[in-house]
């Protein structure tokens, strides 16, 4: 993927030069009750370019200003260049193994984000899927975090990650959320072609993802608190499929 | 363990009271040339209660100081209490399990030890051991990683980590490190009275510490980077462990 320097891009022109050179732009905040022409452009580009645009405070962008000249519109652009879920496939393929994807259910610390792309990249994964809204986007601590594999596995963003699951599904897809709930990791089998799905680091796996699943696997627990780290949840039961297709045990 | 509000520790009073009070000072820092009564009683006090002095410039402790008022000397005190090597023996004797502990070869990342001390709870490990010097020590911010682990998990502090390893094996204990260069971690059997040593962010396992370790595991890595996070190193190296005792795969 290119790698890019900006992340936080304000004002009219330098938005406007952002979309125009194709850059990834994540979120556009605009300030309520603007409705000017140049600033309708800018909304109606990013609605094109599937970015989110959040109407907010004029207090609320001076915030968030670095430069102290935002005019009316911040944008957010990915730090490295989003794929797309048929490129994830596309890998897979090229492997000649069946599909192997992590899927992050609202991950919302980027140093998580980072590990967990590390750790698929290294698994063998073919990719990483996350959601557009709420959750951390590729920035510059994520890309950090991943130890540069950020430059070698695929992550894509959808809208809506039951949708996702549920698409996936009919290409014969199996998917499977790590949850306290569910069956001991050991004892299911996780060699098809699989979507791992991991929780926000708060609330876990949400009902409508865990609804599409179709193994909820349980990592053993023995101890004193509730739950792993994400990433290193992430780290535990995506290597219980490695073991399980490299046949060790 | 007894929780603690206050890190970073300024001035002669404070200091010395902070020691009356019996709180675990990790570090002194000390003014380079000052030799007067109060600083020397201070530096004979650190070095009974087993803590590392280092003398800076006056520059330096001006820069570490939050409240401008070092008057030549500043104490970084441990937000948890430690544990003794024998406390983590005595755990596992309690639990009626072969020992179970992690040993950190140097971990620097605040988030690192605080994960893996919440993972080696959840593993059901009976503590963590870390080295006195340069790695990082029980702050805040590792308590609040650990997700409160560290309220059940004991963690020590040890002067010398390939001497520790040299006494546990005395005692039937067997090391494992975690290595690139090492035998497949599904093919060595973990599961006797076992210390898990993880390395450095960096720099992996010092050499010192890799020549007393009984195996050397290798996690499969099949991507186009070099390294797991370490704490998801912990974590899958770990689970591996767990799984074997559990008999399963």
């Amino acid at each position: 993927m290119e790698e890019n320097e900006q992340l936080i891009i304000e004002g009219r022109n330098a938005v406007r030069e952002a979309f125009r050179a194709g850059r990834t732009i994540d979120k556009l905040y605009v300030q309520d009750g603007l409705k000017d022409g140049p600033i309708l452009a800018l909304v109606s580009k990013a609605k094109k370019a599937d970015a989110i645009v959040n109407f907010v405070s004029r207090e609320r962008l001076d915030e968030m200003s670095e430069t102290g000249k935002h005019q009316g519109v911040i944008a957010h652009a990915a730090a490295y260049a989003y794929a797309e879920v048929e490129d994830l496939l596309a890998g897979a393929e090229k492997k000649g193994q069946p599909p192997f994807f992590f899927l992050l259910d609202d991950i919302e610390d980027p140093h998580n984000l980072g590990a967990i792309i590390r750790s698929a990249n290294l698994m063998g994964a073919n990719g990483v899927i996350i959601p557009k809204r709420r959750a951390v986007g590729l920035t510059a601590t994520v890309a950090k975090a991943s130890a540069g594999a950020i430059n070698y596995t695929p992550v894509a963003r959808v809208a809506n990650l039951a949708q996702t699951i549920k698409q996936l599904k009919k290409q014969g897809m199996w998917f499977v959320c790590a949850d306290m709930d569910g069956e001991l990791m050991y004892d299911l089998n996780l060699t098809g072609p699989i979507g791992v799905v991991i929780g926000n680091e708060g609330s876990g796996v949400s009902r409508l993802v865990k609804e599409k699943c179709d193994f909820i696997a349980r990592i053993p627990m023995n101890g004193d608190i509730d739950s792993l780290n994400a990433s290193v949840a992430a780290g535990v039961l995506g290597y219980e499929i490695v073991r399980q297709r490299l046949k060790k045990g």
